[in-house]
């Protein structure tokens, strides 16, 4: 059995974890850190987890050592420093924050408003999109996990740029966020009163997940691509959806997109191209790793509308993660991740 | 006093109408009608209404005999036949419904699927969005009520359409809208554990109230305006928030643009300008008849994005036609409506 | 023009007194301070208050010196000071913390670790029951403002303990709050992620509206009283719903005990008993004064189940302050509290 | 592999089993039926099961027919005669409605407006509450899964009747269920904006779920339990709470109590006893098998309250069925069901 650990287990990405790899067949959770309840049992932590795991909350050099893997679900700039270690160890780090994820050092500290802290170590790091680079994760020892408004853009861009079907200056982003997304830390925002019975468009342009954005779908186009991005955040728990706007450059008929869709997802097991006449939600895919996408195209104005729904949860976070780590790992890539949406 | 009555008063906007008229201090509500609760008094039908009002539903006869004024809050196709027996008495109508929004009876037909009725009256009817046309709402028999997307989409744009600003064709709306407006009526989309914890696009280029918004922003920009709009369902009762992009045609000044916003709506005090900065929410205006607007910059694509924010049924419905009832009757305009939004 | 005053305006009961009193006719609002935001302007904290009030935070004593009549919305313990000053010069003093609630200075110190701070004001105090002590409250200087789930308990039991219809020992009140119930501040049980999609019983027997709802149900005995009190946390803004189980003494008729309640509260505008077979819920309440009552009967066990419904705001905090001061300044009682409440 | 089958699959119990049997290691769903949705495919109506299943509906006879077992999910009166068919057969039948769950025939009529059907066959029938009924589970052909409300509140109360430890004439039962409990039928009570914002206790004194609640509790405690309950209808999807208040018959002490209901569910994988001081609550249970039940004592009164959580669609229907399924088949208890609660 393959001992994993997980540091940062306390906030909300990191319970995800916890919960998604207790029932993984294939791997152990060996050690859990957490720094504001080191000493405490998770379970003392987390009422849901009572009778299922009381694992004690230690400390990251604790998770390192006794784990062949280890994820981190940190806040960013903490984990340059634990992938370091991993890699003297010859252990893998998957990393959950975003230390990993811009591989231009000058836009992460324009972002992040700090150097890289290790760089020599970022050139072994790989973006961990498996849809995008599974060969490529098969073989790194440092994952940089997806952000979760990024995973829902780029699974729904990847084929209209590679393909060159759209005019790249054309994208405008609207995505909606359920409030797991802004994790356990509290804030006015999502203060029960003020956030039930609302919609917050929030971080117009301001959004660090932005460059991630650009970044990826840069690569996918193969010329530098910059979008519009205005996240929402919506009175749900879970969820991203994400709404896409783009012109066409040629064809009109959504059938022949359909297509392209359906032939570039058709193995991957995790993306569901929807039937043309059908519209992605939250409510069909939360709790489960799938991304769904649909496609809607307005004639009158060349623009091809693509809508597509993740759990943030899961596909945006810890279920990609597990992905990942399935992958790494060479174990089967569905693995613990075959969790069926439930319909309510 | 004058004497104003509801035809449809059972329906969700029906509704809103008799709670708002209930404690205006110019107008009495005569009678209102229902088709399908004649003979029931309302409060038999809205507990809350109990020991306000117990106004008995009758018909649509009875109303206009006793009316100076009425409003018909009724599906489509049903107000015209009404308006006109209100123009034979000589009694002002003000529609809630669909039947006077459009001018081109061919649009109506190609979205509606049946002609006008009675074509010779839609000349006497005037589109009710004071802040766009109060001077002929002051002498019109007919006022059509906006639509509660295009009142959001409307006053979020006509400053810059008015000013010429923007690239009218680069407009794209994305939408999000509480449950109450689909009505009282039920549907699998409304029930309950359908709707709780999802967000919905839906009608994607098929929505009715695309063609009534292109005519009110081409109006506004004296030349043909086709937009992409998509709305979407979301999980509270109440409020419309509209995120709109577009590209501005010189300037990327944003303060520039607020200025022109600022001035454009001074003497209207129903609209919001926001300080730049601060961003629309449902929540700082439901239950309230105010439209806030915030304007915000994309400087790298020089696109504007403008959110704005309404209470559908108030400021959407309701609340408006109550406005176009004041400013008919020569009443000031913001009588019965100074609802203060509730924080929460 | 009465001047009144808000200290504490900045919590969620100091905005709805707030929002409340600026559309009331007879008395204006002269100075409202707040110790957190000192210096800011209302609307800078409470966007929704965008053009309607821009009244600066100031402090206490200049709140005192500027008005006839000062309401106190304060933490325990912050507002008998205050009640004193205003004695000193002749103003009236409207406490809805917990300060004046409870008679007994033993029961307080229990309950809130700490004495009275000045006992020699206390017998000048009164509760601010309306229906019950209206008489005392038209003559008081301090009036101390009852509790949410306390409101919502004694209306419903009044009628009942009066009349001595129920066995007194046999009294179980199983009461669900809203979420603004707890105030801005923040905590874990409000995060949204953890409120909603839950329903959370919490304090159980610890909660300290218990001694204050056992004092004034003795009262209404003229007997000791104790009751279990057990207050849930609901997914929802605002309401207060209490099911309360009680055993008859001799009656079953529920229809008897219907006429009592109706000829009970014939004259209260702020009470609606509601006809048998229909069920007081927070829907038909909510953003009103009202507190409505249905009574039932489970006749096999003699149990006589009243349920009633607040706004935990409104009737339950604001509006029944502002009712109070309409009794103490002679005004019409219902003055500035005519809200129907919305069925959505 | 064993076979099974769903009769009554469109509705949301049959495809909360379907979703959960789908996963199951030892069963195999053969067939599936719906009336309404004959001849399509059940990811043409739930859309969360695209890629997953797309087995059509059938009808009855057919899924008898390829079954080795067979669950009902109809409405009240449709199932005796399947279970006789399949007792023909030699089939077991897992119903569950409400057909089989009341013995006495009297009572049955009483609530249901009609007699037994196929009453030869009940005596075969057993109530099928693992933690009540396991040795009989084994071996009956008929089992009759309980109500979602009787499921919390027997779990919650056994303990005390079996050990006689309170007054059974003091039984209040306060209980607030998820929307999903209604079904996928639509109605105006769960129509999202009168269902959202709101809780509402319905059918007091009326519920059926009281007979059935009455006959396990009488049977418990050797003794004719009548009870008091009231359900309320919650704005959440999932879920229900059942506060329940009775008189304790000597002992004050709830460490006492705690104690003895740790000893009665010690070796039972799906009842959590809380630690005293904690709190049961839906959030904990959602999404799993668990019910999770907390002692809290009212000393002052002798009122010991339990609180007691299920998901009403998993223990509270769907899971507890395929428990039974797994008890009657051999196969081990928790097969299918080892669901962590999500935290959110």
């Amino acid at each position: 059995m393959i001992k994993v650990g997980i540091i940062g287990s306390t906030g909300y990405v990191g319970h995800e974890l916890l919960r998604i790899l207790t029932n993984h067949k294939k791997v152990k959770i060996a050690q859990i850190s957490s720094y504001s309840y080191e000493g405490q049992s998770i379970d003392s932590i987390y009422g849901n987890l009572n009778k299922i795991s009381s694992l004690m909350c230690t400390n990251p050099e604790k998770v390192i050592a006794s784990s062949d893997l280890v994820f981190t679900a940190l806040p960013h700039g903490l984990s340059e420093e634990i992938a370091e270690k991993c890699l003297e160890k010859d252990k893998i780090c998957i990393d959950l924050g975003a230390d990993f994820r811009l591989k231009d050092e000058e836009e992460y500290s324009k972002w992040y408003g700090k150097n890289f802290s290790k760089p020599h170590i970022h050139p072994l790091s790989v973006y961990g999109l498996p849809e995008l680079n599974r060969e490529k994760i098969r073989t790194s020892p440092i994952i940089a996990n997806p952000g979760c408004y990024p995973t829902s853009i780029e699974l729904a861009l990847m084929p209209v740029l590679r393909e060159k079907l759209i005019d790249t200056k054309s994208i405008v982003i609207d995505s909606k966020s359920g409030t797991t997304g802004a994790g356990r830390g509290l804030s006015q925002t999502t203060h029960f009163p003020e956030c039930n019975e609302n919609i917050l468009p929030y971080k117009i342009g301001e959004h660090r997940h932005l460059p991630e954005i650009q970044q990826i779908l840069s690569e996918m186009a193969n010329t530098s691509v910059k979008v519009t991005f205005v996240p929402h955040l919506l009175p749900v728990n879970r969820g991203i959806l994400s709404t896409i706007y783009c012109t066409l450059n040629e064809t009109k008929d959504v059938g022949k997109v359909h297509n392209i869709y359906k032939n570039y997802y058709e193995k991957e097991a995790f993306v569901r191209v929807l039937e043309i006449g059908k519209t992605a939600s939250i409510r069909n895919v939360k709790y489960s790793n799938f991304c769904d996408i649909s496609l809607h195209m307005d004639v009158e104005n060349s623009k091809l509308i693509i809508v597509s729904a993740i759990d943030n949860m899961v596909k945006g976070a810890a279920g990609q993660a597990i992905q990942n780590m399935n992958i790494v790992l060479g174990i089967d890539e569905g693995e613990g991740l075959n969790f069926i949406p439930p319909a309510f």
